[in-house]
């Protein structure tokens, strides 16, 4: 396998320039490498083949220029993604050739990673019995570490208390809104469109879902009929209006969890973000609004790991994952799918099946 | 005195329609009612002659119609405001003629409470020997009360902390900056003019104060240098730009304390609030924005006012009202000197000095 390996190309997607609103072709460069041989790596090197990448909204915001959480990827670098890979060659003693592992691969066939690589710290072999390699990337990996620790850290959800969960098919959402329901709260998502909005009521077991593609009132209206006691957690993937709305029905002492603004991530330009304008409903409320990075988290993963997977073993929680096939040069267009939320659960980039 | 009280006539403000934007005199309307005789009052009622009220950013908000944290002034209504008063009449045990109190007296000259008033649960008397009328009206009463569970409860800053608060030099701003010095933080305040900023800072020992009338970028560039390791409490009083410029220099793990938004009060429609663009830095930053109402610590009053009468006495806290004489009839006018920014200090209106 390393000989056949070493045999073939790498293809990379690499940022060409930044993007002004939605990506577009002219953002990506697709480049081709020759993968290195298994002898030319260094002691304490690995090389690993890309199984499946995992296409986030956060990417949107890594490929601006400006200080965030985490440095934005540079011009002509390979486009930064987690994923799913195989270690083809190794000559590091913990990892062996046929090895699976979690780790930020970048959007391409094959990832190195040096002794002293700074990706390692994220480089992690997984348990194929815990979950299968697209739930590495939904439940057991970001979304869901997102999920647990975005609700149950920040959000402080009680039993009975009504938790609304927006983008509630997607990566993040789906885990919400199971996780609040484990622990006893009444669990109202938002989502876009009937399949997505039956899929979690019917089979995840949400107790309502508002469909915010059903009119320009929909969401108004289905927060007053879904929360008549007012929304305790609200756990926000999406900003915008959505946010605006969920405002205007906050319970006393509500928490917010800030975890992403899909809707405002392609402004033409960053002051162009929409602020919540009813934000002072946090004094009326006595609530508060609060933003989470789940790296902050990683020391802790193995603990959310190991009840998530706990979950998903007696059947409590499901999952679904959006896999687009066609490896890295469809990556471009399969992430669009994110924007459109054309996207029916985790999208996930099958790489090498 | 009784007597004399009983001969007389008490003028009082009362609502007379509700303002879009900065409230108009067509907004208010002054009555005059005959003061009721000691002899007709109950038992357990009590007849209180005004002698200071306390002006404040929140009687905007209490003006308008809709649900808030308490119910809107009514139509007609004698204007809602906190006072320091002296008991003229009393029918009550607990209350001699001669007692000075704190109470909703409303704006008027005279506020008579029934035995079962719902106003009764905020009526207590003062001890003249921890502070003077007026301080009784900023630092020991709600201003004080606001700053100080707002900072402490709500903004939580640890010694070494930079602390921001806007409207300095304002009722809240004032106390809030004092006691952050007091708890070893660094202290940065924003303030309209020269003269409110120099005294924050010589007189009430902030580290700096940020004049935003100096200039378009004169609170940008201001947070930058006062602030080189960004911001980790702020004390919003005001909402608006200066909100969103102090988002963009969080520190991580930064609190906001949203405590008012007097930039926004005067819009001509709710919904015109300008939210706060730059929110998702609570999310780069792992912030948060949480709203306080004061009178949800009222049970703690006692315990705030005896810690912040010790820093009167000791000269560790300065207090600065504005005193604005010629009775309940030139309220109207006195109250748009806080929306121009024009009080320098606590803003009190002086009924019966």
């Amino acid at each position: 396998m390393t000989a056949s390996a070493a045999a073939s190309i790498n293809r990379q997607i690499r940022l060409a320039s930044r993007p002004a609103g939605l990506p577009t072709n002219e953002n990506w460069r697709l480049t081709e490498e020759a993968v290195p041989a298994a002898s030319e790596l260094a002691d304490g090197e690995l090389l690993v083949k890309t199984l499946a990448l995992s296409l986030d909204p956060a990417m949107r915001g890594w490929m601006n220029e400006g200080k965030s959480y985490i440095p934005p990827v540079g011009i002509d670098e390979v486009m930064r993604a987690g994923g799913i890979g195989r270690v083809v060659a190794s000559k590091h003693p913990a990892f062996a050739v046929g090895d699976e592992v979690s780790a930020i691969l970048g959007v391409q066939e094959f990832a190195r990673f040096g002794a002293n690589d700074a990706r390692r710290a994220a480089l992690f072999k997984i348990d194929r019995r815990l979950g299968t390699a697209t739930q590495w990337l939904n439940v057991l990996g970001m979304p869901g570490m997102t999920a647990y620790f975005g609700l149950l850290d920040v959000g402080q959800p009680k039993a009975g208390n009504t938790v609304v969960v927006s983008g509630a098919a997607g990566a993040v959402g789906q885990t919400v809104g199971q996780l609040a329901k484990i622990k006893g709260c009444r669990v109202v998502g938002i989502a876009g469109g009937k399949a997505k909005c039956d899929w979690v009521v019917s089979e995840l077991g949400f107790d309502a879902c508002i469909d915010y593609k059903a009119g320009p009132s929909a969401v108004r209206d289905g927060l007053k009929q879904s929360c008549p006691d007012g929304v305790d957690v609200y756990f926000d993937n999406v900003g915008g209006e959505i946010l605006d709305l969920v405002l205007t029905r906050l319970a006393r002492g509500a928490r917010i969890v800030i975890c992403g603004a899909i809707s405002q991530y392609n402004n033409e330009s960053g002051t162009a973000v929409a602020g919540p304008k009813n934000y002072l409903s946090l004094l009326v409320n006595r609530a508060r609004m609060e933003g989470m990075v789940v790296f902050d988290y990683a020391a802790r993963y193995p603990e959310a790991i190991a009840e998530l997977a706990g979950y998903l073993a007696d059947g409590r929680m499901k999952s679904k994952e959006d896999v687009v096939t066609g490896g890295v040069s469809v990556f471009p267009e399969a992430l669009l799918k994110l924007f459109s939320g054309e996207n029916f659960g985790k999208l996930v980039l099958e790489v090498d099946g």
